[in-house]
């Protein structure tokens, strides 16, 4: 054990979703720093490190991102195995490159291990597959929360072809969808909402593009919640099927 | 143990990027179907079950499709415990939806397993974060092989704003230069061509959109290799760090 900090995904929730290597990391470190959207089950990989929750969900700045970065620096400098635990990936929205880049030009060894991302884990559990062939080429991942509240290209996004996946996007529903209608998205264009993805408590709401909003305040949707945007949310009906996969069974 | 298929993605390769599940899901099965690029290195958590190899690398189908879900069929009906380990995960490219859906329709208990997809890893292999604050806000995953070879959609790709990662892309590199050139794409944006992602014998390729093609030529890129298009995959300079994030040390 030398000293070295490790930016670890922590997968949607489920505990069962974290990898080996991240077990692997888990295990090795004496000081774990825990993110709000982490399941603290995690936790019973590294039953004798000492923990710190820095926790820091979207508008709430409980603890500044500077103050953690320096915070993983001391402990580094002082010899210890810091793992930093995050929801998700860290490299999907988890400002894992930046941290790693600030860390290592302060001279601390850096490993980043991948975690299962949560639009990928919610779409899953709600038996959507998020590509599939003919139907959807590829999935794209964005957030509706940014630095600098620039607005996302809705044309670019919506004619791409690819499946929608949109984090940190409650507070913005109304945004989300004007900009996709005005980008050409058929109003009828499935939608699927799903809180706490992959947990005992996930909930899905499904909907359309153009009454997602009222759909969602009838059913009480709340961060953390991840949107699906695309016809693979309405549902996979067999006529979609390929004729090798229809005609297996003949 | 009851009669069950597991559809379970062995993530991009390195067998320490398998998720708890994907252990879990090993260790009751009774048969174990793995995909070509499956590493076999995982079959250590099944060391008891009955191992059947279904490759079928693009366009060399050595086993068809058909043959592959009969086979999942029959040995569920027999009352078996079945996983079928898919590369990365498999609901990315992985047919994963179709052969949930199939199953299911033949009174089969089906459950899916995520796992870290090829493009994902190989990006946070070389340094490259998929999202990054001000430079990327999103990621898009496509696939270049496809089922009717229509085209994709690069004008939306290229203006959609996201970093762009393709999959089995190498025996068109061609066409997906010209595609993103003629859709505005900048000639010079940074690629990075990465083959056996997370694996020892991992090889990166960096280049730029106008030269992909040439460059991968004198590399020598091969099958399985996934392409990162986009700002990010010209490395993270301090420059780009938020305020917060670099004055840190201050």
């Amino acid at each position: 054990m030398r000293a070295k900090v490790w930016l670890v995904g922590a997968g949607p929730g489920d505990p069962e979703l974290l990898t080996l290597k991240a077990v692997r990391a888990l295990r090795e470190a004496q000081v774990v720093m825990i993110d709000d959207l982490v399941n603290p089950a995690v936790l019973e990989h590294c039953p004798a490190a000492q923990v710190i929750a820095v926790g820091k969900r979207g508008g709430c700045r409980s603890t500044p991102q500077a103050f953690i970065q320096r915070l993983m620096l001391r402990h580094a400098r002082q010899g210890r195995c810091v793992v930093r635990l995050k929801g998700g990936d860290p490299c999907i929205f988890g400002r894992g490159g930046e941290e790693a880049l600030w860390l290592q030009e302060q001279g601390i060894e850096v490993e980043l291990v991948n975690g299962i991302t949560a639009g990928l884990a919610g779409a899953t559990q709600c038996g959507i597959p998020l590509t599939l062939r003919g139907v959807s080429r590829g999935v794209t991942l964005v957030t509706a929360h940014t630095q600098d509240d620039s607005p996302l290209n809705w044309v670019g996004l919506a004619q791409g072809g690819t499946t929608l996946v949109v984090y940190m996007g409650v507070a913005r529903l109304e945004e989300i969808r004007q900009g996709l209608l005005a980008a050409g998205m058929a109003a009828t264009t499935p939608v699927a909402m799903i809180e706490n993805a992959s947990l005992p408590s996930q909930r899905e709401c499904r909907s359309q593009l153009q009454r997602m909003g009222t759909d969602a305040a009838a059913f009480a949707l709340r961060s953390p919640a991840v949107l699906v945007i695309g016809e693979v949310a309405g549902g996979v009906a067999s006529a979609v099927l390929d004729p090798v996969v229809a005609q297996a069974s003949a």
